[in-house]
């Protein structure tokens, strides 16, 4: 039978992965009390329908960084996509592709951003800034020639999160599992595990610069003539800094609560942000979004679209391409009827929507 | 043994009726949020009891679009009642009618609207807009006909809102169950149910205009010479349209959390649209009452009565008629109860008692 | 082993009490959703304690209705107390005269009122107005040649509250259990039980005057020369006109949840109340007391004591007079500390400290 | 497999420990509603992070009472630390010494203070006011003769708070457990227990003067010549007195829940007292400290930093000096990956961030 809802891709995934990568992928920081205030914070988002409002079914197209995507939904960065799936990133990029929707992809991918940009889909590349600069220009020339769209640099990634779950599993990434984008990808640290040590995490820390500054994204705002987006943003603040250093979006988010536990929801702060950077530039959401209310939530509350993570990945491991097309396919029929039933013509219009908060 | 309360019902019925009988009675639409949020906002309302008032027992009788009814409670409009009991809109009407409430018969219904009126209850016909106006126009003249008292319009179902639970039993009416107020009701796609597909989904979005606007309902202000009731309303601005329209009455309801999910307790909702139409036109509640509790909650906040929903259905199943009769004598019971507990001769009292939230 | 927490009592109390007895004093009106409210409520006070008070043991003592008493704590009126021990009243009131509490004493007891008075503990008489009001004056008369010590009139029950547990368990009292205080007591209805219908509710709706008025009160406190404690108030407006009839305290009590279930928790409403009548009259507060900790939150939140339902009568269950001596020793303990560890010399200073709602 | 988080050690060692030494250490008084609040607020303070900060790796060196320190954390003064392990004190102080942090030791160590003080950890010695003024004069003497660094008054306990798990255990201490810095520690009424009642109550009850004042403190000011911390205040009245009195710092305190129950938790009480003493003296705080994002959360609200009780003493029971060790090592690194996450360079600058409240 096919899925019903996005969470039905988890609970199959979970029967087809093996523990440590289901937990790998599933599991967020520390104690994950961010990782669950995702979920519960957009529970407690009530939206109000307006009615006899003439709509009949909603109009998902939306502009996102100036070009027309056909839902208000990207596909959120996630490394090594291979680990759940042989097809991996070019399975999810083109069901990306079908379905209309940005696909970002991760510095971390097991699939060389070429490869990626090869499946037809709009590519948004993710950066990690490594540690040698003179990689950087070289990852971002590459990322330029492939033509990809946009360049979403993460900012909430100074060092890697403690993932207990992965550290009980001592966790390693398989040997066929690579970060093909790197030189050195195969035989990273990231393979080389040993109990109690993440071996990812050894590897991230020891290719990346984690000292990075807003100067240095000024630099790259400079040197890339690209659609840039700041993507791990909570406090407005940093929103605003980033709408001064040139972003075109921001990306509102925890990384899935897989960075600072204790952080807030990354929904949370969100009316701050978009009431903070006004309409100097886009805010996309992500951290939790399960459904298509959950994208109604987000647009209601003033994002102009969302980025979709673990949902995809576990779609993509149950059925590699055609699961991730009708996981894809799910979450607009479930936007559809959201924005239809709550008076909305298009997302546009959701930004005028009432919420409540739940108590 | 008889029923101590109307969650007794519910029990019961699970026992004797299909378990995807129960599942499309029992559901909501999407996580079912909102569908639990009904509950647990009602709970949290707090009502303030006053002593020493001098009385002994509370009157039940209340006025609603402008006649009598014996308490004010009325039987919300449910689709195919001959789903759960072979007696079906007949059993229930019946038991309205002995119970002095009015009974909303549903355009969906599984028994002609002439026939429902002859049961002698006061009739309220509930109108699901239909596609062709000329078909809008030979039910409203049947309706008119059969004596039918009121006209409430559902407005809270431009689709119909994504059911799991059903989507999961590949839900589908039996061949005897018809819409039977609607020309080939009988042989609709509700009947032809497909694995992953609920029948009635189908079924209802090719039956219905989903366009409906607000010049639509004064269209029908203008044509039908009933007291006209908009059900499905939130948005205290949409209430204000209400009112403008001439509508009579609104029915604030979330359609028991089957519509949009992540929409809030209809009871949350409740103050600012009764500050908000003022006394230019009744209140009403629905979604989640269960006990007189729940009545008297509501008239606390200002509504003139509400409706009940699955509650009934489930008193149907059970036991036809009679069920229904006890199930509708145990609430008078309770709202007595409740009302003279908290120090009022009747339901417009309680309009004067101040309610706390519980946090 | 001595228990070492009043909760201990509830437990043991319901192995050794036949269920229908123990769902009888145990359970509340309705949902029970203000039951629960009650112990919820008074968790979420959290106070704070002052240090190096010089405070080495607090001294419990303290006046109620200008009369000293060991500690601000009453035993709250519960009928038909030989229904949980053989010993019934005489017993619980010979603990609370040992303890130097006050004793409630209810209209409905199950042993006279002069036979309660003469174990020589300090006896507050609880009135239910009687349908006749020959009877009330023949009752008055009776407690003030008894010698009690203050009239306690009980104003939340117009009636009985319905308790779904005693109907599911078609309670009834056994024969040798009578309402002792009333002519007739014995034959009540409240001996022949039927299936679905508390015989309880049955003889008190038949027994008690439901309508009564302020006029009441004021005849009352005109004919009887004793202290005048209004029982059963949240409404601070019901207080204030409480203290306007001459009431010398309140009780802000919903009845421990038996009454009007959907009331707010008593602890809520107590700041208010004190607030409303300020040093006009004494108030006390009950509904879910269950240790030291909670009458300091009420003292802290302005009582000047409490009244204590339940646990008592569990004790008493559990082991007659020595155990509910034990368990008003347990909680003067219990009190002496949490005053102490507060930096409270007595009672009336934890006026003085703050409190915190916990979220 | 060495422990990821500290609440590893807890799992551990309840797994080793008689179960009634891990009641004693684990639980807390009456309801233990306070050491439940103590999590779960910890838990509701979201802390927001700053990105492109320019941060590596953070430094943890702090200073505390005027002296540097590895981290903002010291270990609570907790007794008898040689009942859950033959080492002790002697361990965990050791620990404290080679992770750079102070060790606090409590009068009623198991190990004389000069004993601990010669590990050469850092050590504060804890005092509790001893019923006669002469062995208070000798233990400050041998305090400052064994070189403590500080020493720390804790206020909140006038007397012991009552702990049903102790007395349900009728636990007393093992005959080789003495409090040793006290004369006749060793036949105290500590190890004499009777059912019912907790011998360690009984003891503490009779050795401690329990009717402190202000005044006192400031005898101690005058008399003693180390820094002076007063531990256990929760009141901002009470931490304005203790500034006042001279006191260098205050620990926001609820003793771990094991005090007062019904006290807030102690990060509840920490904003305000941080704004009532100002820069006047430093703030800690402890009770409910589980991670190094609870660290965070303390900085982020104010605090100069935290102490951690049972964690440690957890450690200690599963594998004395070692795993005392790699506890404290595991919070140093989960708490430079909750400062490096939050952008911060170092403890001080987490006053910076913004905290949001979770509903
Ligand atoms: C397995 C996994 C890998 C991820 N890898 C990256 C990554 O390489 N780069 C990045 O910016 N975010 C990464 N993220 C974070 C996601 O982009 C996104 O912020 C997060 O997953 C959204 O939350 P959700 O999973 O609850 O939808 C990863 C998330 C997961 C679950
Ligand atoms: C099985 C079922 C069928 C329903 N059919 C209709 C309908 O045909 N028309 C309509 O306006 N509302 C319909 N409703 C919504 C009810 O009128 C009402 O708004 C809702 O049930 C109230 O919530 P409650 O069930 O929690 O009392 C239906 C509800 C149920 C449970
Ligand atoms: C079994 C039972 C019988 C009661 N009978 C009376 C009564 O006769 N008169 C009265 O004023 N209150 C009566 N009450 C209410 C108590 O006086 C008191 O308000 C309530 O029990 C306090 O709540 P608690 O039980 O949670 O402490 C009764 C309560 C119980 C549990
Ligand atoms: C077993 C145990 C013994 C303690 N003994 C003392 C003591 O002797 N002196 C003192 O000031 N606090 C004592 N405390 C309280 C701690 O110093 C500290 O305030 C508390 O443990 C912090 O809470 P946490 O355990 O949740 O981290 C003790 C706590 C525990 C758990």
């Amino acid at each position: 039978m096919s899925a019903v809802s996005l969470d039905d891709y988890a609970e199959r995934a979970r029967a087809v992965l093996p523990p440590a990568v289901w937990d790998y992928v599933a599991g967020g920081s520390a104690a994950e009390v961010t990782l669950h205030a995702n979920r519960s914070a957009l529970d407690r988002v009530a939206v109000l329908p307006r009615v006899l409002a003439g709509v009949s079914t909603a109009n998902l197209g939306t502009r996102l960084l100036g070009r027309p995507y056909a839902m208000p939904v990207g596909v959120a960065p996630m490394a090594y996509q291979r680990l759940v799936h042989p097809d991996g990133e070019l399975a999810l990029a083109a069901a990306a592709g079908a379905a209309g929707v940005p696909y970002l992809a991760s510095t971390l991918a097991s699939t060389p951003i070429e490869q990626v940009a090869g499946t037809g889909a709009e590519v948004w590349f993710q950066l990690y800034w490594l540690r040698e600069r003179a990689l950087v220009r070289d990852l971002l020339d590459r990322v330029v020639a492939a033509g990809c769209r946009a360049l979403v640099v993460t900012v909430d990634v100074p060092v890697l999160g403690r993932h207990p779950r992965d550290l009980r599993n001592a966790f390693r990434l398989p040997a066929e599992v690579i970060a093909a984008n790197l030189p050195g990808g195969r035989d990273a640290l990231a393979h080389a595990g040993a109990p109690g040590l993440s071996a990812n995490d050894a590897h991230t820390d020891a290719s990346f610069a984690p000292a990075l500054r807003w100067a240095d994204l000024a630099w790259l705002r400079e040197h890339v003539d690209l659609p840039l987006v700041v993507k791990g943003v909570l406090d407005p603040r940093d929103a605003v800094e980033a709408v001064r250093t040139g972003a075109d979006a921001v990306v509102v988010s925890n990384h899935g609560g897989r960075q600072l536990d204790g952080a807030p929801a990354s929904v949370t702060m969100l009316p701050e942000v978009v009431d903070a950077v006004g309409d100097r530039c886009q805010v996309l959401l992500d951290s939790g979004i399960r459904g298509g209310t959950d994208v109604l939530r987000a647009l209601a509350l003033g994002a102009v679209g969302v980025l979709v993570g673990r949902p995809l990945l576990w779609a993509l491991a149950v059925g590699g391409e055609p699961a991730a097309r009708d996981a894809l396919a799910l979450l607009a029929a479930e936007l559809r009827d959201a924005l239809t039933l709550a008076g909305c013509p298009d997302p546009a219009a959701a930004g005028e929507l009432r919420t409540v908060a739940v108590s």
